[in-house]
C-alpha cells in the first residue's frame, strides 16, 4: 500500500513528529510506502509528490514546522481541482490513500473528498485547541508554554515600572491559549472571544489588582471583542475587521485602560513566536502517538475517521464528529479561572 | 472554617501553585481562613502553624518548590503522633481540617487520620506519575521536558563522537518519565521498570542504531533491573540495592554496552534538577485547577476524597482509589513506543 | 557611610544582580549602610527610602526588574529638584552618596549633580548597549538571547509557508540588538539605525535568499529608517514619527516587501518581551561584577565615576567619558555580518 | 585556493557555527573552495574529505554539535601519521592549507605541523575556557548558562528540603564555569582546581549558609582537590585518579558535608549535557565572528596563527602565544566572587 501525507492549513510545532510517526511505524512495523505531498492540497492538485522513507524522517520529533510544506488551497478549487480530478492523481502515481494532516478547514475538505470515495485518514492540527473530538491537539501546549513565558516576562517589567502589561495571544474563535497562559501566569484579567467584556469591567478587574499592589497583567485573544464594541466602531463609520493585521485588539484595549484607569498601559502582540519552534514535550509526545495510531488506521483501513486523545488514549472518530461546532472555552471553565482573579 | 495546608515528601514544581490556588478561591470566594503547616507531617505533630493569606500567595503559580516546607514525616510515629494526638492539635490551633498535598505514602497516612476521623483531604503529588486515579499528576510535565532538553543536548555530543548516549531519568518503580521523554527525543532504546530486558537486547538495539548510522540514545529509569540482574549481583556476593546512590543502573550500562558493541558510550545522571525550578506551564494549569477544586470540595465537606484530573475535567475520588497499586506503565504503551525503535 | 541605591530609566535584567552585590560586598566586606531610592530619581526628590540590608537582596541575581522601582524623572526639575534641594533631603536622611544605576540620561543626571557637589557613582544601564565606555553593559545579552530564540520560532514557521518573516528589536539609535541576533539566528537582511537602506536594497537581499531556496529571514531595530523614508512620508502630509506607537518600521516594511517581491510577508514586534524576566548567566556575572566593584568605589570615594567592563576587568571612567556620543554599531561590524547575506 | 576544515577534540557548541561563517565569507567574498575533514586529524591522515558548499552549512549557526565529526587522533601518530605523510595527503587531495578548530592538543599539533612546513590556521575552542590569547571561546558560555539553570533548579528543591545541593560542572584544570555559574546562580561555595580548600573551610561556609536560613548551594568543578585529598587517598592506598569517571569529586563531598554538618546534602554531577545542544546567541555570534575573520585570515596567508576575541575585537595570534600556559582562574577574580559568600 502506498499513502501520501499532507499537512495543510497554518503551521504547528508537532507537524514532523506526527510525519516521522506514521512512517517509522508504517515501514518498520507494516512495510507501508509512503510519499510526501508538497504544500498541502495543492500538491494533491498538482500531483506533486516525493519519496518519504525513513532516513527523510530521522531527528524530526523536536524540529517544527512541516517538512512537507503547507498551503491553504482547496482541493475542490481550480481547474484540477475535485474528487474526480484528485482521484485521477492519485492513480497515476499508485497512491491508495492520503493521511491529511490539518484543522477544520483541511478535514472538512477530506471529509468532502472521504464522502466522493477518496481514502483520507485524518489528523487533528490545531494550535488554538478549537478542533472537538480531541481532549487536546498538538501544538497548543507549546504555544501556551510559549506564551506563558512572554508574561513571565511582562511581569517583571510591569513591576519594575507600575505599569499594566497585555499581552495578546493567538485564539481567533475560542480563548484555550489566552485561558491557560492567564492561568499558569497569574493573569489578573483573562479577555476570550466566548466571554464579551465591556472596558468598565476590565478597568475595575486592573484597578482592583493595582490597589492590592500588583502590576495588572491582562492577556487577550485576538479574537476578542468588547461588548459593544462592533456598535462603537460603525458608529465611528469604522469597521472593526479592518483594524491593521498585527495591530490588533490589544492596541484598541491598551489606550483606553490607561485613559480610564490612570495606569500607565503597554501592550505586546505575540503573533507568530506562538507557533515556530521546537514542539514542547507534551505536544512531541502527543503528536507522536497520533501519528503511530494513523499507522495502525491506514493497516485497518479506517478512512473517513482521525486519530484522536481522549484522556490518555488514543481513539478513532468519524470525521463528522471533529467537525461543525467549535471546541470552545465553556463558561464553567472561565468561571473556574476567574475565581483567581474576580 | 479554618484550614491547614500542608506539602509532604518529596518537593515538586507546582507545589505553589496548588497552595496558591486553594488559598485564591477559598478565601475569596468562600472566606475561609488558611494556616500554612511546616515541613509536612512534622508541622502537624509539632504544631508548626503560620498564618496563610492571600499576599503570602502572590506570584507563586511560576515558583518552584514548596513555601511550606517538606518532610516524610509520619504522622503517626513519635510521642506527638497519633490520631489522637493529632486531633488535641488540631483543635488546640482551632483547625477543622487539613489538605494534605503529597503522594502514595502521603495520602495513605491521610487516609489512615481520615478512617480515624480526622478530616483530610488530599491532592495528588507525583512527580514519577505514579499514582492512580488521576491521568497525570502536575511535576511530571516538568520532569519530562527537563529530560527531553537534557537528552536534545545529549543527541548532538553523542552525534559529533559517534558515541551511545545514555540518560538516567527518575522512575523507581514506573517508566513513564523515560518512556515519554524517550518518545520526545528520539530514543533508540527505552529502559523502565515495568519491562525487563537483558543486556543482549539492548546492545541489539544500540547495534542496530548505530548502523543506521545514527549515534545511540538511551534512557533508563533508575528503577530498570536487567534480567537477571539480581541473580548476577549475588553471584558475585553483591546486592544490587547497595549499589551508590547516584551512581545508578547507567553507570552499570555503560561499560556492558561499551564493550559488547565496541561502540565508545557515556552515561548522564540526571538526578535532581528533574524535581527543581520553574514548572511548566501545564503543570502550572494542573496544580492550580486542583487547587481552586481542592477549595470547592473544602467547603463541600469531602473529607476522605482526593482531587483528580480525568481527561480535562477535575473530579473527586475516594483516597483507598488511589492507593494500593501502582499507575505503572501498561505493556502496550510500552510496545506502542517500542514501535519506533524497534 | 550611609549610601542610598537608585534605578532610573527603563528596566532592563540584571538591575537586581547590581543591586545586590553592592549591598552584600558593602554590608560584608565594608561594613556600608544603604538604603534603597523608590522609583529612581523621584525617590531622591521625595526622599523617599527604606533600609537595605543583605536580607532584602537575597536571591536576586536571577530576578528580573529592579526591586527599588523606576521612572524616568529628572532630578532637577519640579519644586523639590535641584542640586541645593537633592543635597538637603541627603541630609536630612544621613544619606551620604548615591549609587545610580541607569543609562544615557540617568547618567547625565547624575554628572551634573556630580558636579554640583552631589556624592554620585554610577553603574551603566542600557539595553540597547548604546553606551561608550563599556564592551558591554548588562541585559543586552538577554535581549539578545530572547530576540534571537523567537527569531528561532519565526524560521521554522517562515520555512512552513515559504514566507518572509520580519522581527522587529528594540533599538532606537543603535542597532546591537538587531546585529548580534540576526548573526545568531541567521538572517538574511539586518536593518540597523547606522544603516540607512532603500526598500530596493531589502527587496534585492530577500528574493536572493528565496532564490536560494530560504525563506527570507529579516531582523529591523525599531529605529530602523529606509532611505527617503523621511522625504516620503512628508510628501504625504504624514510624520514618520507618528505613526502608532507599536505598530513600529515592520509594519511599514512588510506590506512593500510583499508587494514588491511577491513573496508573503509577515512581521512581528518583540515589543517589551525583550527586557523582562530572569537575565541570561553572563548578564547575572556582568551586573553583579560591576555591583562588587561599585562597593570598592565608594570605600575609594570614586564619585563623579561609573565602573563599566574592559575585556575581561571592572574599571572606573568618569562619567563625562560615557556621555556625549552613543556607543553606535561601527560600519566595519556591520559589514562583517553583512558577508553572511551578501 | 582548496581548504580543509576539521574539528578536533571534545565538541562543543559553536562549532557548527565556526564552519559556516569560514564557508559563508570564502565561498561568497573570497571565491575559496572548502573540504570538510572528517572526525579531526583522523581525516587528514586517512584523506576523509568531502566536499563543502554554501548549501552544506545553511542553518547551521543554531545546531550543536559539529558536521564534520570529531575525534581524539593524533595527525603525528600511526604509520600515515606525519608532516610528511600529512604533506602528501593533502597534495593529493590538492588543499592547500588546513583551518584546524580545537582546543590545547589540537592547536599544539597544528603548531606542530605548521612548524613542519605545513599551512594551517587555528580556531580555539574550549569549553572549559583554559585557553589564553582569547578573551572567552565559544561553548563556555552555552555551558555556563546550563550549569546556571541547572542550579536554579536545584536551589528550589534545596530551599524545599533544606538540604546543601551540590552542583558538579566541568572544569578539569581550570574552574571558570564552576565561577561564573556560580556567581549567576548565587552559590555559597564555589570549589575550583586553582584554589584548593579543606573539607572544614567548605563546611564552614555551608553551615554559615545554613544559619542564615538559606540552602546551601554548592558548586564544584570536577577538578578541584579538597586540600588533602591526594595523602588521604595514597594512605588508604587508593589513587584519586581511579575513583569512578562519573562518579566526581562531588559525590566525595556531598557524604563528607553530610556527616559533619549535619545537614541533608545531594549532589548531582551535571556531565554530558553542558556541552550539548544549541548554543547560546552569544557564543553563535562569537563563533561566526571567529569563522569570518578565519576566512579573511586565509587570504591574508596567515598561516601558524589563531583568531581570537579581545575585547570586542577578534585578532589574529601565533599559536605559540595561545599554548604553554593554561588560562587559569586568577586568584583576584576567585576573590572577587568570594566576597558574595565570604
Amino acid at each position: 500500500m502506498k499513502i501520501g501525507i499532507l499537512t495543510s492549513g497554518g503551521d504547528c510545532p508537532g507537524l514532523n513528529a506526527v510525519i516521522r510517526g506514521i512512517v517509522l511505524k508504517g515501514t518498520t512495523t507494516y512495510e507501508l510506502e509512503f510519499v510526501g505531498i508538497r504544500d498541502g492540497w495543492r500538491g494533491v492538485v498538482d500531483g506533486d509528490f516525493f519519496p518519504l522513507t525513513r532516513h527523510e524522517v530521522k531527528g524530526l520529533s523536536k524540529v517544527g514546522g512541516t517538512i512537507l510544506g503547507t498551503s491553504r488551497t482547496n482541493p475542490y478549487e481550480g481547474p484540477r481541482g475535485g474528487a474526480e480530478n484528485v482521484a485521477k492523481t492519485l492513480a497515476k502515481h499508485g497512491i491508495d490513500g492520503i493521511v491529511a494532516i490539518g484543522g477544520e478547514g483541511t478535514l472538512a475538505a477530506a471529509d468532502r473528498l472521504s464522502n466522493d470515495g477518496i481514502p483520507v485518514l485524518g489528523v487533528p492540527k490545531t494550535i488554538d485547541n478549537d478542533l472537538r473530538a480531541t481532549d487536546y491537539s498538538f501544538g497548543f501546549d507549546t504555544a501556551v508554554n510559549i506564551a506563558t513565558d512572554a508574561m513571565d516576562r511582562l511581569r517583571t517589567t510591569g513591576d519594575s515600572h507600575q505599569r499594566c502589561m497585555i499581552a495578546e495571544v493567538m485564539g481567533r474563535h475560542v480563548g484555550w491559549i489566552a485561558l491557560h497562559a492567564g492561568m499558569a501566569a497569574g493573569a489578573h484579567v483573562i479577555c476570550i472571544p466566548e466571554v464579551p467584556m465591556s472596558i468598565e469591567e476590565i478597568c475595575d478587574l486592573v484597578t482592583r489588582a493595582s490597589d492590592r499592589g500588583r502590576a495588572p497583567l491582562v492577556v487577550v485573544s485576538e479574537g476578542f471583542k468588547l461588548k459593544g464594541m462592533d456598535q462603537a466602531f460603525s458608529d465611528k463609520g469604522l469597521d472593526a475587521f479592518n483594524r491593521p493585521r498585527l495591530g490588533g485588539i490589544s492596541e484598541i484595549l491598551a489606550p483606553e485602560i490607561e485613559k480610564r484607569t490612570g495606569i500607565e498601559t503597554r501592550s505586546t502582540v505575540l503573533g507568530h513566536i506562538q507557533r515556530g519552534g521546537s514542539p514542547s514535550a507534551f505536544d512531541r509526545v502527543l503528536a507522536t502517538r497520533l501519528g503511530l495510531h494513523a499507522a495502525d488506521a491506514l493497516v485497518d483501513g479506517s478512512w473517513g475517521q482521525m486519530v484522536a486523545l481522549r484522556g490518555t488514549d488514543i481513539v478513532r472518530v468519524p470525521f463528522a464528529e471533529a467537525l461543525g461546532e467549535l471546541n470552545t472555552v465553556p463558561l464553567q471553565r472561565y468561571e473556574e479561572a476567574a475565581a483567581l482573579f474576580g
